[in-house]
């Protein structure tokens, strides 16, 4: 059976991490910055020396598409190589390497298929330059308005339409992925971003879908008093209100369901000095579960909060949520088939992070393709993925593509 | 009975208030500051006026004496006039504008003394452009060391002496304050920054002294990952952590005594991102109690925090320690008596805040004034004294300086 080049793909990799190298050996590479540029002029160019054509929309989305032998509508592969601030070297961009490992095998090794292959480079898919992620899949889907996403602004003021321009990878909205008459599936490869794989000793995830999620802002407002002059009982301190809530949401959610995650990531505080008691604090739950009944009951502990605690009020807002996504199921069996047909061990799995392909797949049959994270590390420098970890999975984007080009009307 | 006149210092009240004033009625005026500058040209114009002495020393703390009838040792009265960042209008300034008061009733009243008496500015003692907080004080008092003072810088990168230089206020060291040859006593006013005087319907506090008090810095140190691919058993979650040792301590030492306070105030988390596990927490924890034994059990619970708590390592460092002091006994009658000798009802209270009186009390008889604050609020701009309680302290503060008068040698 035919696979990529290990070492091929390998200087990939490196050369990649080229691409806004921090200090400590993970990049850091913005969407639409300098160094996103680089990462994107040297994907184009790798397309161009293969004879691909390159088209990109009026959100810089690139599409570099390798002609079938039929015409048909292309199959998609591909990511995107924008990175969190001393980020990884894995995290998106691997998705964008292997899609480019699988086609140069299909070019050098002149491997027949009848449909065209598209590279897809999507555009801040992270969020962190531009709020909020997975900005320009979000567009094409319906699920941001473009005039609002065009507006926003960097921490230099600069919006995402004036950077779209600067970039000189701002296309036609006509090119846009088009379900009906250009594309005919997505798979997108991606790290897994955490340690499940690694601990249950599985060299491929198939990726069923992506768990549904919930973001809640929670706010406390006390009063702000001398640390030194107030005794206990007569505070209002929006500290210790956010700790007995913490508590509360910890003790009710950790009966829902083994497989409920829940974080608390953000905790703002106000003054934040040492010798005054607490005004304000504002702190957000996020809360991800494939079942929408466990989010629904986590809704409800929510709700449930006690409007005031320790004399200081309680505010609740939703932030965002999402349904959990499923991706397609034959798509899904042709990776896992795939996967098996190499002797690959596999885990069917669903995605906890958001991907540009839970988006795509609700206008076009969609998959992915997750391999291991060492230690689950990933959003930071030291994110790895073994390269006979990246091979393998480079392996099975081809192997799928292939199976699609060969059952796919 | 002699009184102060209250509608004079109503007039000062709302003169200072404009130094440095801020949108929302209260003040910010950093030390050594424009505003500060202002508020320090302002008060040497009064006491000139009145015919008094002013000598600054090598800190920009002013002296402004009236001579007395005899060759004796001054009294010194006086706070400090610069302010947190949007400070309140009495906070420091009342205490100098009520010995501003009390001088000027001498002086118009003509009444006689023997001793000189000395208004005293001293800089610095909010800490705020500078660390730490009286630090002027503390310098003369030997608990700072002078030039490591010199060399702390503001956030604009002006170090402190250079702040001392440019102001025209830098005096030599000779004129510090000299328990040998200068002074006799400090009596200092202030407002109470707690709401405890107001809760007790209390005129006026009788300060015995400053609570002893402890600063700890907490620390966990877990590990960042994504907060929807890391199950809840592979965490290393240090807001988890944190939130688990804040009820540890506050289940400890609420049973300790009902008087320690303690305060959760700086609490600052790393990476602080909705979607990722925080790596990271520091949180300051603040205690304070008259009694030494309650503080040394506090440190005991404190010292007993796990090292290791959800897999996060924990580290403990002590930031900083004050014991209790205790002002001259003799003093704190004379304040005691002479507030009853015009009737009002008195509060016998420890400060828990700190003043720079407790620094000066080791070098000189000390005592402190205190006047309720509306609501117990401090350092913010609805700081309130109502005019009649800022009278009533200034009447105590003339009474009190005119009994050391009289019966000191």
């Amino acid at each position: 059976m035919i696979t990529c080049d290990k070492e091929r793909l390998n200087y990939k990799i490196q050369e990649f991490s080229k691409y806004g190298s921090s200090e400590n050996g993970g990049i850091t590479r913005l969407s639409l910055s300098v160094e996103d540029l680089e990462a994107r002029d040297a994907f184009c160019r790798k397309c161009l020396s293969m004879g691909m054509e390159i088209r990109t929309d009026d959100l810089a989305n690139i599409y570099a598409t390798m002609p079938g032998s039929e015409d048909l509508p292309a199959i998609m592969i591909g990511s995107h190589l924008d990175s969190v601030i001393k980020g990884g070297n894995y995290d998106g961009v691997l998705g964008v390497l292997a899609a480019l490992e699988a086609v140069e095998t299909i070019y050098k090794e002149k491997i027949k298929h009848r449909h065209p292959i598209t590279i897809v480079v999507w555009t801040n898919e992270e969020g962190v330059r531009f709020e909020p992620a997975m900005m320009a899949s979000g567009v094409i889907c319906e699920k941001f308005n473009l005039s609002t996403m065009l507006a926003v602004k960097d921490c230099d003021g600069i919006t995402f339409e004036e950077a779209l321009d600067r970039s000189g990878y701002r296309g036609k909205i006509e090119n846009r992925l088009n379900a009906v008459t250009g594309q005919a599936a997505l798979v997108e490869l991606h790290i897994e971003q955490g340690p499940v794989l690694e601990k249950e000793k599985k060299e491929i995830g198939i990726v069923e879908g992506v768990v549904g999620m919930l973001n809640y802002e929670f706010s406390f407002i006390g009063q702000a008093d001398h640390a030194g002059a107030t005794p206990m009982n007569q505070r209002k301190d929006a500290l210790a209100a956010a700790v007995e809530v913490i508590h509360y949401l910890k003790f009710q959610l950790s009966k829902l369901d083994e497989n409920l995650v829940y974080t608390i990531g953000r905790f703002l505080v106000s003054p934040n000095v040492h010798t005054v008691i607490p005004d304000q604090v504002h702190f957000t739950l996020d809360a991800r579960h494939r079942d929408a009944k466990v989010l629904a009951k986590a809704v409800n502990i929510i709700n449930r909060t006690p409007e005031k605690i320790n004399k200081c009020k309680v505010y609740i807002r939703e932030l965002w949520s999402r349904k959990t996504v499923e991706f397609n199921k034959e798509l899904v069996n042709y990776v896992e088939r795939s996967a098996r047909d190499f002797g690959y061990s596999t885990l069917r799995m669903f995605s906890g992070p958001g991907h540009d392909a839970q988006y795509i797949s609700e206008i076009l049959p969609t998959a992915m393709i997750f391999v291991p994270s060492k230690n689950g590390l990933s959003h930071c420098e030291n994110e790895f993925t073994a390269l006979d970890n990246c091979w393998m999975g480079a392996n099975v984007l081809l192997q799928t593509v292939l199976k699609i080009d060969s059952k796919l009307v």
